[in-house]
Formats: structure tokens, C-alpha cells, sequence
């Protein structure tokens, strides 16, 4: 592609592959991908999905906004580039990072990018979907990592979330270098719910025997349970657990709130 | 299928179908649509991906109750039900309908039945993924209809949540019978943040020429302008607006938020 004065003219989709497996890539993303000439991404999603006419770009997942400047420059030279987010791409991922570099550029610098985005299943729907229905009346979705704002914030945050009685989905709930962070969060909340508050670890959901989830109460949680591939789902007041004659546990939050709540 | 007795064993998938087109559906869904000998839900939604094998009971939108009811009694009888929500199904949608049918039924009524839920592109990660990123760092997400709950248990939850400074997406924000309640929970956020706040009505977005997509604020936003086909996003404070060189206006909430906020 070239403009009017023969510049190149490059395209930058953003795109959600979903947690895991193909069963959750949308067709619209599966066509960016095979019109792309140039994958960006976190190596282990690039395996995924990534064909023979694919140049690969893999790097840290930790390094988003190196990232969104190498694939920024790669479109400007008017490559097809695809950057890969696993999930939703708007969802605590490469969505917004791409827009920062952009309003960070100096005046002139990639402003012939194209850039869309395409949304994917993030993975508290694939959590939500395992449990039941977790998330199936009003509900927050917090990042507990502090690397990019103050701790004391979503101390703030997940307080007033909980006086509001929503349920809560936490990304980023702990990591080798913020272990402690899921345990003082889920204390926050303990300050305010019940300790029968339901609390779900639901760590690789989708990646087959890799999959764990784990139904808990706020009084019986280890927050040690949980790694970087863990998404937790805290409940709101009504969310309750439903098991099936076939022993199978559903967790799940009615559309419905009593009046007298 | 039949069981050890010789009963029938049903199935019932419940399953989200993404906001518009197939472009959202994701390989899972087209699955269990192709396996299903029945499809319920609401007539828009199935008239978009019903098959000439499939039975389809088409239902009003507001008779979430009634549908599960008859869609948990097909399964019974060894029927493969596919119950189809738009979007996804676990937000403000069929899923919670169908355990709240389940728990509340009487004991042995459609024990043999089992339940899987598909998760699918959601109308807010449709809307965000048009305008770039605007719930790219924490967000709520709140349905505006009291039909199922009390309207001031909605009132503290917007309220608390604008305390909190998230981006917050609204779900069912108006209807012919309740044409009021997204002026005022706009008003209620107006007394906590400042009018320059985002506000995005973002109505049938993938729906072709009726997608309808305004950028506007807390202070000159029209509640009138929404419908019931429409998502409403509110910024947090650090949401903002960048406009490319192509004249093309992106929404996006950084990853980051300032120590002194």
C-alpha cells in the first residue's frame, strides 16, 4: 500500500487471541492474522498461532511498550503487522500501550498507522463460563499489579468495589516479585464481606491438564494457590454455589438483588 | 444419549453469540450451534445463525425465566439445546437465567441434565475494540435496569464506583419504560467526577450502517440519544481522547495511572 505521495502506508491491528486454544479466536482475528505479514507479541501466544508467511517478533511480557514502538515502526514501514494480546486485547493488555506510545510520538512519527482493534474473549469470561455464571450481575475488573500505579489506589479501589457489593474479577494477582499482593486484597474485602464470600482461583483456564479451579470462601482462601496464570473471581453477597446431582460445583451470581439487601 | 436406566441424558449449552455478525462468534459457539438439535432465545439473535437441522424456538427478550424453563425441559428429554445469548452469555445475559431456573427447581426435575456455558465477544469489548481502549485499565460494569433489582442498590454502585475513578461500562442504560435511569446515574457520576469526563454512547456497533458511535462528556452528553441497542462508556479520569492525523478520534485509559491522582 502507498499514499498519495508514494509513502508507504502501514496497518496495526491489535488483536485478542483469547486465553487459550483456537476454540476461542474469532474469525475476525484468524483474518487479521493471515493478512498480516508481521506478528508482535508475548513469545508463548506467537506460538499459537503464528503461520509460514509470518515474520515473528517475540519478547518479554513485560516489556509492552518497547513493544508498541517495534510494531508502530514495523507498520510505518508499511508491513501488515498484527500485535497479539492473549484474551482481550482491551483487557490489561497491548490495546492501550499502543495508543500510549502513539500519543507519546513526537508530531509526524507514525502518523500514517493505521491502528484497530480487534476485541477477543478475555479470560474472566473463560473463568466465568467454567464456574457458571460469576459475573452474570454487576461486576469490577481490577489489575492488582502495582508496576504501573499506586498501590494505594487499588487498595482504594477494591475497598469501595466491595462496599458496593460487586463481584470482582483480579488480573495480575500475584507474581514472584508482588507475592503478597491477592492476600492484603482479598483482606480488604474480608473487612467488609463475610467470610462465606465465595472466592474462585482460576488458574490456565482452557489449557487442558494445565486447568485448576479452586472454589473458596473469602475465611478459607490461600492466596498462595495462585500464579501469574491465575484469574480471581471474588463474589459479590448473592453469588452462591450450586452443585448438581452429578456432584458437579456451579458458582454463579443471579440477575436478581433483593430489595432488602 | 441415555443414561445407565435407559433415561434420556440432555444437553444444554448455553452460548454467546458476540454482539453482531458472525466475524465475533468464536469456534467453540459455531460448534455447539452445529451440534444442537434446538436453539432458544431471543428471535434476532437465532434468525443470525439458525441451521435448516435446527428446531427454533424463538422468545421475547424480557422472558429470561420462562425460556430457561423450557429450554432445561428439551434437554430433559434428550434433546441437545443450545440457549443463545447475544454477546456473552455470563454478562447480563442467559447464563444466570438458567441456575437461577436450576436452583430453584423442584428436587429431581431436570437432574440429568448437563450445563456448559460458551463464553463470546461481549457488546462492551465490541464497543471498546471500535474506539480504541477505553476500559484498558480498571473498569465496572453495571446493567442500569431495575426491573431485577432495587434502583438505589444501582444508585451506590455508580456512586461508589465514580469514588473509586473507574471506567465504568453500562449495560440496558434505557428502554421505553425506563427512559430516566441513564440521565440520572450520568447525574450521579457528574457530582463525583468533573464534566470533562468521557462519556461514550456507542449504539449497535458491528451492525453495519445502524452502528452509531459519539464521543462526548459528562457535561454536554445527551441521555436521550441512547436506545436500548446502545453500551455506554464512562471514563475514569485518566481516560482521554487522541486524535490521529487521519482525523480518526481513538478513546483510550492508559495502563498507568500518576502517583499524585
Amino acid at each position: 500500500m502507498s499514499g498519495d505521495d508514494g509513502r508507504p502506508l502501514g496497518r496495526l491491528s491489535v488483536v485478542g487471541v483469547g486465553p487459550a486454544g483456537p476454540e476461542w479466536l474469532t474469525p475476525e482475528v484468524a483474518a487479521r492474522l493471515e493478512a498480516a505479514t508481521d506478528l508482535v507479541g508475548y513469545g508463548p501466544y506467537l506460538e499459537r498461532i503464528a503461520g509460514a508467511h509470518h515474520r515473528v517478533h517475540a519478547s518479554d511480557n513485560r516489556e509492552e511498550l518497547a513493544r508498541a514502538t517495534h510494531a508502530l515502526d514495523m507498520a510505518a514501514e508499511g508491513r501488515d503487522v498484527a500485535v497479539v494480546s492473549g484474551g482481550d486485547p482491551g483487557v490489561f493488555a497491548m490495546a492501550a500501550a499502543i495508543f500510549e506510545a502513539l500519543e507519546g510520538a513526537p508530531a509526524g512519527r507514525w502518523e500514517d498507522v493505521e491502528v484497530d482493534v480487534a476485541p477477543g474473549v478475555s479470560a474472566m469470561q473463560a473463568a466465568a463460563a467454567r464456574l457458571g455464571a460469576p459475573l452474570g450481575n454487576d461486576f469490577c475488573v481490577i489489575s492488582l499489579s502495582d508496576n504501573l500505579k499506586p498501590w494505594s489506589l487499588i487498595q482504594r479501589r477494591v475497598r469501595l468495589a466491595a462496599e458496593a457489593d460487586f463481584a470482582m474479577a483480579f488480573y495480575n494477582p500475584i507474581s514472584r516479585s508482588r507475592p503478597w499482593q491477592l492476600g492484603e486484597a482479598l483482606g480488604i474485602v474480608r473487612e467488609v464481606q463475610g467470610p462465606d464470600t465465595l472466592v474462585v482461583l482460576a488458574t490456565a483456564v482452557g489449557r487442558g491438564e494445565r486447568e485448576d479451579v479452586q472454589i473458596s470462601t473469602l475465611g478459607e482462601v490461600d492466596p498462595a494457590a495462585a500464579n501469574m496464570s491465575t484469574l480471581v473471581i471474588v463474589g459479590a453477597t448473592s453469588t452462591r454455589v450450586l452443585e448438581r446431582p452429578s456432584g458437579r460445583r456451579h458458582v454463579y451470581t443471579p440477575r436478581y438483588v433483593e430489595a432488602a439487601q
